[in-house]
């Protein structure tokens, strides 16, 4: 019997008819199809994450309320691997933290160098050109990265206050090396900022021993949450940047609290007041995400108690099984594999297989999501995540699997069982 | 036997030991004590709120994540009493969703009113002064409201682009009538904001009815979810503001792509960004938090469900039973009580009793919470709440005999049952 073509389905859009508002609609509860989602994030999240994350409600200074907020600032240190006092979360996607410490360190006017190696460089750009920052760039092809000397050079021409980097570009899978520019940095004088969202727990992460002042990340990746928290972490000298900028804010302001002359932009991305509500003050800013809290502690957990280096390991096993399965199944991989991320791989889409028709049927008829690409690599390439809780065999089986039938009923040769078997091998 | 006498608890801060980043520290699981949350909010949130949150994840252009998303702008529809077709939620707690309107509405210089009579009167000019507006107010003494005639007298001196205003500010418990305000805002050529997080839900709400161009809100209060997504809705007029400074993010822009040449000065908060993620075009801005996405739609599901005058009537006749029970105790009642909300009471503390004192007897003894002030009515003023899950006649009751032992054990005479009884006669 030969197998049902592979139909081009639109993702995106299902309409909804328009009700009047007085009653007319009833939506469903909430009851998602079961999906195994293999693309570069968000994943399922790990059960105990949603478990955690079900939990009644305290109130914002509740005594539990406030150990739980302390205690996720430990174990976050554990995560980013620093001693750093100002260790917390910015309510919000990953997107939210990054927008709260470019804004906080940011002044308009200030020299920031921003290297590009993918789509998130372009976005740090834009964040950092909307706080009226004096943004300098260096670009570099999609799939590579910067040298430590490509960027001294750019620094010693731009003489920027801030080195905004991205660690991990999932638009790219590959990973730019970090761990020479903390030093390069000091010498130079120079804070430096690193987007992790992508990377962090998955791939060697150093905060202090790096020399980074500013981390941020996001739950949706190699974190095993749901988006909507932002772990950050701040150094010292960080810290000294933002709190030189803080007001406390009018409504709940005492005689001699700050009023600076140069506020952050931003209320609710004031680092300098999120840092008062989580400090030993406790002056009230924003009412704590509860529930986000409670997930994002969770994820925590999760990876101090397996141990960040046996996390990293577990991400390199099975990101390496995945390479070899694909390989094995005809597919180029795309990137400089030298600094590919262990979490996310890049493929090539063969020849007269239809990119979103492929994915397509990944989605209905395996359940299984890989993902489509942005800017240069749309069309041509598709990402396949490796992470967080679906870090495992079954989850890299599968999905070869699936992935040798849709070639093969898209017309490519491939060998029955040849990406299966090849993983299988690799975990000998 | 005497009763165990008071004592002042400190609520706000529990230290906890660091511990070196090498897995050292190792955090319990998630296990809140129990708590009955009568304060102003956030309070317990609706079971089936954490049930639909506790889903496993979809995809961000899963067809069941897009058909949620368009559910939730229509179910939200419903709530705010509109046919605004941008209608959305803004991934942050509610202060991220004031933000995300004042700065996707004002740009530097504008002009913008806002009466303060509260605490989140001084937010608005806060948030509003950050975005650079050159920001006008007006105060009244917190427990009042103003009358339109001021409102227009106002507009009439400082010809705002913007009004500005709270609804229900929970700082003093009473909300700024608004059915004028609409006319009296299209009349003078001006665009009319409001922050409903305190009111929505649990008081008459007639976005389209009043005229309002922009609302926004909270799940934390009468919609009976934890903080961490904001409501927003959007008329025509006000998409018309947003979308004249949209450009389409570099790292996504295609030809022909809109590109401002005075955007917003967020890309977090850029109305106009999000707009085309909850769009037809979906172009992907942040990663949708999709757990409180969840959560957002069950809350928006359980006031439809009921229907929104029923709700409303659900918080008017508990919040006046514990009014009841209130005044029977021989508290006196904070505010003007023709324009308090429904859904919280403020009560002066009687002489003889430390508020902070009483308040952590209540969490103690009773697992129940109520609330604390700002500003000039800190160390006054007790604030109580009645709203979302907790609109119920077991939650009135057991917080007015518990507040009943408070006052007794502090010395104040009061007559035993009293509070109880009244509410109860007052059930009938």
């Amino acid at each position: 019997m030969l197998p049902r073509g592979i139909q081009n389905v639109d993702l995106s859009n299902i309409p909804v008819a328009r009700a009047a508002y007085d009653g007319a609609m009833s939506a469903e509860p909430i009851n998602p199809p079961p999906r195994l989602l293999m693309g570069p994030g968000p994943i399922n999240a790990d059960p105990r994450v949603l478990r955690a994350m079900s939990a009644q409600l305290v109130g914002q200074y509740d005594p539990a309320m406030t150990a739980y907020m302390n205690e996720t600032m430990e174990l976050y240190r554990g995560v980013f691997r620093t001693q750093n006092e100002a260790t917390l979360l910015v309510d919000g996607t990953s997107r939210a933290g990054i927008e709260a410490a470019l804004i906080s360190l940011l002044e308009p006017g200030d020299v920031v160098l921003v290297p590009i190696f993918g789509r998130f460089g372009h976005l740090l750009r834009e964040i950092a050109e909307r706080a009226q920052a004096d943004v300098r760039v260096i670009e570099r092809e999609w799939g590579t990265v910067f040298t430590p000397s490509e960027i001294e050079a750019a620094i010693i021409e731009h003489k920027p206050k801030l080195l905004a980097v991205v660690h991990g570009d999932t638009s790219t899978t590959v990973a730019q090396p970090l761990d020479e520019l903390g030093e390069l940095c000091r010498k130079h004088g120079v804070l430096l900022y690193t987007d992790a969202t992508a990377s962090l727990g998955g791939n060697t992460f150093e905060t202090d021993q790096w020399g980074i002042d500013v981390v941020t990340a996001g739950l949706q990746k190699c974190l095993g949450g749901p988006s909507g928290s932002a772990p950050i972490t701040l150094s010292a000298a960080a810290v000294d940047v933002v709190n030189s900028r803080k007001s406390v804010e009018a409504g709940i302001r005492a005689e001699g609290d700050a009023v600076s002359a140069h506020p952050v932009r931003s209320n609710y991305f004031d680092l300098g007041q999120i840092l008062d509500y989580w400090g030993p003050r406790r002056l009230n800013h924003h009412t704590e995400a509860t529930s986000m809290l409670y997930g994002a502690r969770e994820c925590a957990r999760l990876l101090v108690e397996e141990g960040l280096p046996n996390a990293v390991e577990r991400h390199r096993l099975h990101g390496a099984a995945m390479v070899e399965g694909l390989r094995a199944l005809g597919f180029e991989i795309f990137g400089d594999q030298s600094v590919r991320m262990n979490n996310v791989v890049g493929v090539y889409i063969p020849d007269g297989i239809d990119g979103d028709a492929g994915r397509a049927t990944m989605l209905e008829d395996f359940g299984i999501e890989i993902g489509t690409s942005f800017g240069p690599l749309h069309g041509k390439v598709w990402r396949v995540g490796v992470m967080g809780y679906n870090t495992r065999r079954d989850a890299v089986l599968t999905t070869l699997a699936a992935l040798e039938n849709v070639l093969s009923r898209g017309g490519v040769t491939v060998t029955s069982g040849a990406g299966v078997g090849a993983a299988v091998d690799f975990y000998g």
